[in-house]
């Protein structure tokens, strides 16, 4: 059952009708990020099911970068940028994976030694394409994924049944 | 005098040489990141001039936002995300900047009160284009910037004198 902190940080979720294009109803977290006792108690509740299991957060641009930055200090781990392509001098790893329309392309540095424990984390869990391709890339990097999280899950859009085992805070 | 933490943390910005483009020293702190003690020691370099002084932290895309998210969860405040053009469903301003060549858009949705005590993050000090509009654009949404922080800046290219005060944690 959910806290009264994540009950009210839920609130916080603010819901956009018609964007990014008509018929889709947009979840922004601005307004639970701007809230100091919400952020803290959706960063304590995407970490909690792995307390002490992992040695790294990897985030996904750009939103993950937001989540991932909290959870580090939270967690007293070290932090890898999943990037978007061509953002990073050196590539040690790069992943492409099929949209809607054409493809995406992401990639890491490979600042960790190899069998170190990575959490991935993002924002929201849609189609799952992404999750799926931050897996690869962190495993190309030799890290091992111990888990992955998210702020929010769109179970319509089915993504879990690709990604696998997913934690998420909410769902939309 | 910098502590031991804080030399360590510097000696794992890698410098990439000719990139973005030839004559160029990059400085890629995605190394620092990766390691959680130095990443603490230079989160707590960045918010301790300010410590108590703000309620919430703004970052920048997309580096920004990495820097943003540990300061909020370890300053304990809400967290401001300052976009590039065309990412936020909702925005209530968007200040316009020259680069070398042409111009860029940052943009934030409004979700602080006015008069709210703003600290603004970002990853590097280059020109100082960047910070400047991420100053207006956090007085257009009525906070007030009680300071400004990055994990390096690069006095060559001058920013300071358009920016004003600076909290840097390393030069470059």
């Amino acid at each position: 059952m959910p806290s009264d902190a994540l009950i009210r940080a839920e609130s916080l979720i603010r819901t956009i009708p018609d964007y990014p294009e008509p018929g889709v109803l947009f979840r922004d977290i601005t307004p639970l990020l701007a809230d100091a006792t919400a952020l803290r108690a959706v960063i304590h509740a995407m970490i909690a099911p792995f307390e002490g299991d992992f040695d790294v957060v990897a985030g996904i641009e750009a939103r993950g970068f937001l989540l991932a930055g909290a959870v580090a200090m939270e967690a007293g781990v070290g932090l890898v940028p999943i990037r978007k392509a061509g953002k990073l001098p050196r590539p040690a790893a790069s992943v492409s994976y099929a949209l809607e329309y054409g493809t995406a392309t992401i990639e890491a540095h490979d600042d960790i030694v190899d069998g170190t424990r990575v959490l991935l984390v993002d924002d929201v869990l849609a189609t799952g394409g992404t999750l799926v391709a931050g897996h690869e890339l962190v495993a190309a990097l030799g890290g091992d994924v111990v888990g992955t999280a998210v702020l929010m899950e769109l179970p319509a859009l089915g993504g879990r049944a690709i990604v696998g085992d997913v934690h998420s805070v909410f769902l939309g």
